[in-house]
């Protein structure tokens, strides 16, 4: 993840501050995370609390200096960060990189557009170094099972969506057709793809819905449609998945004796003919 | 896909468009290709742009030209194509041949009938070409693996269609007894039945809901029962989508003494008539 | 489907009414089957179209004549059906005897209590004849590989459903401490466990919605569970259908020779020492 | 289950009592277990229709005695249980010891806080017994398989979790820069967080929806987003309850030479040692 820290040729401050901010098997290293952890929370636990008008009401200065203390801190990490790598731009560029540079810059944006600031709760993704401090290997393990599954998939859930849109396009214009109007929800294109939409993820929202016995009778059958193709992308991830947890079973060694082949990856001999593979 | 361009003794203009129009291999053709892409986009968005009325009462005349604008050059681009191949029949029945067909045709209509625009949205199908184009081979095999898994599962889904029509006439008639009435919203089975499908597919606009306590309790069971065979197309799809991909398990050996085949990859013997393979 | 025919030593008379009424072999068991499917679209169509109230003011009583009219057909070839066959009480009692016989007994029954007629859709299910009729033995199959799969799914279903029902009845009784009053949605514990059926099952009418914050907080994880516990029919049923649709591969017989197993059903010789099993 | 009985060397009267209520193989303690199960279900019932505003206006306090005898009898027969087995510690932190106390202490704590009562529903947990009362191995088993599947996807579906956790955090903020405002229903990122869910999980109640066009395309990415994931906990289920409904494929013979097992089943000769199994 840190690749920044296979060269540590750094002199021994920056050494020291390395190990402190990037790894987490000294006692300082993890109390630094761990710390760290808990400002991600917390920060991100104000920013969701001054979104609600009742509460910044009462307590807005607060929450603004707790923001700009936590934007200021993150700032200083940062910079620290940059400073103690041996190679700035190859961690600036990385993962972790990234998320950490924009969970601060919406802060200083908002000195200019006012209002940007909801966008650092971006920096909940940074809480995903949790994985790392807890040593929790097993889930992360897990989770690359589930990338892998999602990564096979893609090309059959592009044909998928390319598929989706292209229904969610004929439709809007059918349905447009048949209880569009001025006066109705279905006032566009758009809007009936939008409906389109909202109906064959069956969320149904509700807020547009087909009046006309005409447009009920299509609404019918979008839905069941929706709901067949609904199991699609299940199917796919399903075998995905499937294939991603199975380790190879067999080996394609053949035997040097008998040139059987079949075995297991952790055979020694030969099931066939006993001879040493 | 494009079978006309199999015997190719044509004159060499023919030839030439030909080789413009329906292939990408050339420079000229990618070129074609392309703006075609382009005009579809261009055409489609512009369609999906005119159907808002604040749009509309802006830029209608603008709008209108365009469309023609496209409508024109669709026709153009059709008649070439019939000209330039050498079986204009086998073109035109096939599925390109008549997606190119109806992307124009409702423009026409709509001289006759106005109110007919909206269905050129069908152009957006030309944009399959993209693959072709492209050479994304990989997602059309992709696509192809889907669509036998679809094809394969048929016979299952229809017969759970049937099933599930046969459910919702039932749940709409005995929705109609238990909260029908003129001055509710299950006003007569068809829109009972519209409810059921509304509901069992999980889609719960809501603008119609059952109130009295035996009605709720019938639409709680109706959904129990929608949540359970949900489960069905998703299990059927899935499995045929596992057999699509999966390579078959018996070696494609034949026996050289009875020349039988469907022997197992670790059989030693012919299972049939007992040589050794 | 109709066992009564097994022995066939009745008068001649009956044994050609049977074999109009019941096969569908010669010409006129043909004709008979679809005259009479087509009779079961149509007097299901009538009761629909009858339902709407509009229709209903302008043609009401040509409705009730049709009603009446099929009504009374079903009626005589119920008792045809009865009086043909060899043991009366073996069709009564089989699934299409019953569904015969409920066809037709809410007609009778609207004459003492109005507003039975509704009930009749459920003549639609003697649509499955159809596949009867038209030899679509593939879809009986197929359909039969479905009931397999439910059947042996049935157990572990109606584990979930009792787990499903213990969440829904412990957190409507939450929802009703937490968002409950009088002046609210959520007035009592069955109409909360109502709004937990609806919000679980992913429906999502919106008639019922929690408002204050805590009630949100604790929708929202229901909507999560929900969303996860989806997963657990379908993947108990598709674990099924794969079984179902899977011939058994290997036999469990051993060798007579060398005692080995592992044959495949089709194996005549033992694929491991040659000798005939 | 209920291991306190593993230890008998109880007085005989504290052995009676043991019988009667821990077993079901006697005729006392069969019709003991039925009994209770039925005053479980009398006491839910009761509890749910007090709970209904006009049954309890004129039933209220018929429904209040029977709580109070439930309540009661349960509580003896708590008391009875702590008593007659040889370890009540044990049996007070089993799963059904903590059931057996929850279901009866909201009642004594309603007499401190009012409306406490509602709570006591839980004690519709206690009806599991019915699986050990008539001996119903088979859905226990079945059960069993499905918790195991559950427990063996636990690692992935947490990261699941976190992952759409993290998503819904995202969407929130973007909505509520998108569409929010004091007038409007996104008026906090809680709150938006909360219609995140509501679209993501398919829910879709319709209380809050996007109004503005850019508000209603970025609600349509959601939507199709969580239309594609609500197929990863599907997917990642049926791969585990394919898991843990299949056999072990290898045999359980260990070598006779060198003791290792792992050996398929058509194995000649141990693949470790080389020896002949």
């Amino acid at each position: 993840m840190d690749r920044g820290s296979i060269e540590p040729a750094l002199t021994p401050g920056r050494n020291r501050v390395h190990e402190v901010i990037f790894e987490a098997d000294t006692p300082a290293g993890r109390a630094f995370d761990i710390a760290l952890l808990w400002s991600i929370v917390l920060s991100t636990a104000a920013l969701l609390l001054e979104s609600v008008e009742s509460i910044r009401l009462d307590y807005g200065p607060a929450f603004e200096a707790t923001e700009w203390l936590f934007t200021g801190l993150f700032s200083v990490e940062y910079a620290l960060r940059l400073w103690c790598v041996r190679s700035p731009a190859r961690y600036a560029t990385s993962f972790f990189g990234v998320v950490d540079l924009i969970s601060i810059v919406p802060g200083y944006i908002s000195l200019v557009i006012p209002g940007a600031q909801p966008l650092m709760v971006v920096r909940a993704l940074r809480l995903l170094r949790i994985f790392r401090v807890f040593k929790l290997g097993h889930f992360v393990s897990q989770g690359n099972t589930l990338m892998l599954a999602l990564r096979a998939s893609r090309a059959k859930i592009t044909v998928f969506l390319f598929a989706v849109l292209n229904m969610v396009l004929v439709i809007g214009a059918l349905m447009y057709l048949v209880e569009g109007g001025p006066e109705t929800r279905f006032s566009s294109i758009p809007q009936s793809m939008y409906w389109a939409i909202v109906t064959m993820t069956t969320v149904g929202y509700g807020d547009i819905a087909p009046q006309s016995p005409l447009g009920q009778f299509l609404a019918s059958v979008v839905m069941v449609i929706g709901y067949g193709i609904i199991a699609i992308p299940t199917g796919i991830i399903s075998v995905e998945i499937a294939r991603a947890g199975k380790e190879p079973v067999l080996t394609t060694q053949h035997c040097p004796h008998c040139s059987r082949e079949g075995h297991d990856v952790d055979a020694v001999h030969c099931k066939f003919c006993g001879k040493r593979l």
